[in-house]
């Protein structure tokens, strides 16, 4: 497969492709607030009743900024190992495409935890599916580090520690938040706030 | 965390953060029509009920225009605010992630408060919106104004002053909006016309 | 106003302008297809009621093909008016803002008039959308051709000329085709045809 | 029509077109988990009802799947194709824009033949979808290769035919889909399965 790269017909541009994922991500970031379904009384009755009804989107909105903070901090991630990343190589492509899926996938699995944050299939989808994403995400960068050919700058020890480090938290988490939603579904989401903490405290040692 | 920036593993370009943000502005802002709900008469009915159908959809679409034109004027401004920007840091990548936040949440609060303007809570939760949007505006000049090393060309007084009535108009305004609310939740969604007229009248200050 | 583009901090990129105006086109022209109402018969019926509501659709599907076409062809007009734009002034970013929202509004207008087309409201409601969008690029044509100082190549007479009698060309057939609506709803969808067959006639003239 | 290309006024940048190739991509890739319907029981069945709704939108998870790595592997063809292309005349410029349209479509081809993949006509409309997509693609590669002067690199004898081969292989796969479906409509969206790995095998002929 190597010598598919050299050919310049096989070249897959790194910028084209960073287009199409910042697209899809800004994209499905967008579509999440679709997930939050707008009360819709009658005329009529709208006065008294929608004051409860938008009380009652609390969990819905709640979920809307985690999953929005969770894909925020995916395209962080994405942009840190695309950093080192200079040639884009078949496999390379492919992993992008199956994160690419996972991604678009967000919305519909974070609208129906939203909806029914304490039935546990509802939460252990949204669980699934952030695992799956981070799953992806620490393959891709165990692939990188084992195809230095492909970076520029090259990877040093420390970097490479450090992003599996990063990258094993995502996944780790949604791990976790699968367990504890066979107990506690609606306390399982808030698991996610370990994210955005975590990748702060990792932040002290070497990155992406 | 001044360190950070200089590791070049922690570098953000400003070229993909600004693509991000110009996506989401662009589908956050494309999204809006989707809160205009198409009228959807029997077809026997259609040719008596859908004029009246249409009509009483004029509150929706002024709506629309409105929040249009008030993320327009964010989009302007982040436009203006990054045209001092030079380097990207933590602090600054997540202002601007929470700004993004309440950017997509801008269909959804124009929804509910174009299908019900005359109810308070709804006419609230879209000035709660705005006010949030142009308190973190507010919030991205002054931290820009005091990291100077972040910025090229550098900030000059005036400049920072102009940039701070420019930005702290948009909050003022949806603060206002939201008193008014309390009294007349209808009349209170005309006063985003002061938005544009008082950027225009600021001006004549110096910019952003 | 020329002093505020002298400024630095008014300076507003071309490219960053375009990049806004790119994305929204491709989102309200994707948008389109949501106007498609996907046919939800009851799983025990949907063999024999399917084929017939699938062929029900042909007026909508038209309407989306239409409609596509049209915003491509303003999408190409953007493309060359902007192509002799060298600076963007405060007048032509909101020729393009209102230009944008016209634009946005597009899927609506589609969907309703896709629905009812020979509900006479339904199509006027297409033509007007479709006149302003087309009185839009006519002013804009108008501006750029005014302030020459904004230009970059110069731009000839006849260039100016071709460009002017391109962009009467859509306001004028959605100015007939609301005239032909008032007598024959449904046939008045029909009078878009005519505008890529004018713009390919008038692509004998000077251009753009 | 050559001499049109001559005259800066026609020149159509490819970088812009592109740019609207790949954000309709992206969109269109995005607004396919739309036509995944959310389950939407009632709060107090929910427990008991979810779990079997979420099993029982396996097919258009499924379908969704397909049409995405479809989807991708158009983009990527694109992409390749593309890689040649150094000047866009204005046939070129209108087979891009009908193979816009319908790519637009495919989300709601997918949402229909999701919902109803053992309805013979569902499952049809999404393969004519396909095969109108694939044929384009066809006709694209015949055009560039016959418009050597739109070239940069030059064509290869071998490149040409790899290039053949390859875009034969889409409208063949959803032409072959299109007869089983007349037998089996279910097992007729299995055949894209042959898209992944033919291309793969193809991929040891020239390119693209």
């Amino acid at each position: 497969m190597t010598d598919h790269i050299e050919r310049p017909e096989y070249h897959i541009s790194k910028n084209r492709l960073e287009t199409l994922v910042d697209g899809i991500f800004a994209i499905a970031m967008t579509l999440l607030v679709l997930g939050i379904s707008p009360p819709r009384p009658q005329d009529a009755l709208a006065k008294s009743v929608l004051p409860g009804m938008i009380e009652s989107l609390v969990p819905q909105v709640f979920l809307f900024i985690v999953a929005f903070l969770v894909l925020a901090l995916f395209w962080l991630g994405h942009h840190r190992q695309f950093h080192f990343v200079h040639k884009i190589d078949p496999v390379l492509l492919w992993i992008n495409i199956l994160i690419l899926i996972s991604i678009v996938f967000v919305p519909f699995s974070t609208d129906v935890a939203g909806d029914y944050p304490d039935v546990m299939d509802a939460a252990l989808l949204f669980h699934a599916n952030m695992f799956i994403v981070g799953f992806l995400f620490f393959t891709q960068w165990r692939y990188i580090c084992r195809h230095e050919h492909l970076c520029e700058p090259v990877l040093e020890k420390p970097v490479k520690r450090g992003g599996f480090y990063r990258s094993i938290l995502a996944p780790a988490i949604a791990a976790v938040g699968g367990i504890i939603c066979l107990v506690n579904p609606p306390l399982s989401l808030l698991v996610y706030i370990a994210l955005p903490v975590g990748t702060y405290l990792l932040g002290h040692l070497p990155s992406p």
